[in-house]
């Protein structure tokens, strides 16, 4: 469902990254190389950055992101519900504030300035993607405990953190600078590397010292890949161009 | 997304439907026509009872389906978490008996008779459209309440039963004959009858003597609808035969 | 269980409440009186307001608030999750944060200048009547919708609030003044008004314009009112003074 | 709050019950000595096997733990939206249906034999014990994993089958009888046989072949304990028979 990759953009080498965003975090991405290439260095990301992404694409994932901002906030809450230390609790909270009370307005701000109303945000009927996405996201907290519900929340965290870094060093004459600087903003990297560091420690207190030698690795790298395949399925539904309906 | 209906085969009247599980039902469905017919009469559908569904498309649509029952489980007993009276958690517990000690019994049996072991059902990757509708089913019980639930699990049960009942009446000779008589059979219906009075009551206890004119109405709807809308992309996924994952 | 009130100090008078929390409150209220006046007009409170609740009591307390301002976090966080509004989502994020970022911060401020350690807060085991209430709190979220949970959540909210405006009336010289300005504080009163109007909104978007008629509404009460019993049980616990644990 | 521990009635022999339930289950009962014997030795116990416990304490007890099982149909049904293989959603399936089909229709059965109608059980107002215990193992399954859930869920099942094997044993001529029988049944006794190697198994899984030098264990062996402690307070509170309410 992925399209080809063919941007002559340089990729970030894999030292660029190692270890910005902590060690479980460069464990689950360096295990499943492929859908993380598909994901970060999708034909959309590579539109948002040498400009060729179409209006109409970008358009399409702004409203959907919003939705999926909606859910975002409501998975970063229900971590709050599993949270077991209190610096679990507190990193969860502080990301939880930056989303509802700096991201989402921004996303109306950024919506508003394409003609698009709170109303039609509101409104908007949920894509397939955007829906498989959150949904498995909230379901990972149901089903499991707090770092299963990291292992789901971290490809969105961390690889908007990786493709905002990537493409603020080789983007073009683009006019979706504003969006790679979001994520490439030293505020946005520090947060993810805080949030990168709880999680390691999170692992730490569940799974001791080697959280890749223990039993529950497979399961959260399989939750891990999964959210990452679902990422990449929404960089797929921007590219519809918001032509088709689940 | 949804393939265009070409089939010769006459449509159920509405009259051949209605009350026949209950009244809630009755209305969610007709509130949603196109979305309803767009599943209860999809493409796959058709193939299934004039016999030219592609094996491929079948055999996909038992994969995904197999993983769909496991969730469907899980579903059932957060109903049940979510259950209010004992007729509740009865009827629940009677589906769930169902589901887990009948239906996936056979699911396996059938698969193991088109030389799918149980290692490939278990070991499956699941579809984007198997993931998006069984965690809108989940995360609508986590946010909801029972009839929430309700509202996301009526599409399924009581759209095979009419599917049944339909291609009961007018299939030709076709090699999906098993699967018709499955969700036919006078068993399968009746716990649907018996399923559709309980959700009526729930609806009773909840909203009063007239649910279509509480508060809640058209936000239970939206959660039929969405749910429908999921069902017609599962039946989409089946007609990809498999070639294609998420 | 409850302590028997002797206490001379004057009653508020139910004028001087209604309506100031939204009229969602007053109605539970209204329709608990004995148990909200057993919880509102305990002798731990009238303790609080006459100087004469002993040390240790209070001391017993502050150390099983701490615990319970963990999971009344996790409870608003859990509020998050059942939001179906931004209007909710946003009330639910800023009772979080003011609870996350100052009260639990006061509450280790006030427990260090008793000579207690946050490791001693941390590491407290919690009496049954802290575990009774804020379990069942949490329950609550996961059986019911983001209503059911406001209406366990409301007896701790509003019943502070009411307490805190009484005893900055009647309270004579006593060493709980802090406490007393805690709940008294116009920022607080502000902050309760403004979650009353949201719990009114969320009534009037799942109940309709008569909640109190609507076929939920004794299912509601008497989430309220064992809330609100479940408050004098701690107050209660309290009183114990730490000697007695579950 | 535990009463002391007086009976001449001899203990069970360590020896006797090691291994009975498995592994998992002999290593968190042995890390809690103090509280397992509180709880299965405790003198509402001893009253059922010598015969001395009060007619008004027993019913009492019956009342609540109705009560108790329907939270408990919920705890197993959670079980199950937290199941991760299909052995574990087997087990679980079994323990529900034994649960809603078999053990809540014998509690009817017995109440009514005693003069307590279902009316009355259904209408019970739950004792703070009764909420302290259901309501913390519900939370347990919303906050942690599968396995944090079984922790909180295995005193229950242990303790009881304990208890019935010792009190068949040791009991005197008790017209408690019946209510020994139950427990010490060869049925209860195999069926909690099996639910033990599940827990193993289901630990093997998520935490490795050493469970107990797991990073998790104390974590999970505070559940099994502050379980184990609540379990001690609902005899408690049938040792008040009835005649006080949280």
């Amino acid at each position: 469902m992925t399209a080809t990759v063919t941007s002559p953009m340089t990729a970030p080498t894999a030292a660029s990254m190692t270890g910005r965003y902590g060690s479980l975090v460069e464990q689950w991405r360096a295990a499943c190389p492929a859908e993380w290439q598909a994901y970060t260095r999708h034909a959309f990301v590579q539109g948002l950055g040498d400009g060729t992404l179409p209006r109409a694409a970008f358009l399409q994932y702004l409203v959907q992101d919003y939705v999926f901002l909606v859910h975002f906030c409501r998975a970063w809450s229900l971590a709050i519900v599993k949270a077991e230390t209190l610096e679990e609790t507190r990193a969860c909270t502080g990301i939880l504030d930056a989303l509802v009370n700096h991201e989402m307005a921004l996303h109306v701000q950024t919506c508003a300035a394409e003609g698009i109303g709170e109303a039609t945000l509101y409104g908007a009927i949920e894509e397939i993607e955007t829906l498989a996405y959150t949904r498995y996201v909230m379901d990972t907290g149901l089903q499991g405990d707090f770092l299963d519900l990291m292992a789901a929340l971290a490809p969105c965290c961390f690889g908007h953190g990786e493709i905002g870094l990537w493409l603020a060093q080789e983007a073009g004459d683009t006019p979706y600078r504003a969006w790679i600087d979001t994520y490439a903003d030293p505020d946005y990297q520090q947060a993810m590397a805080q949030v990168g560091a709880m999680i390691d420690g999170a692992a730490r207190r569940r799974l001791g010292e080697a959280p890749m030698a223990s039993a529950r690795w497979p399961q959260l790298q399989h939750r891990f890949t999964t959210a990452t395949r679902l990422e990449a399925g929404f960089w797929d539904m921007g590219l519809r161009g918001g032509s088709c309906r689940a």
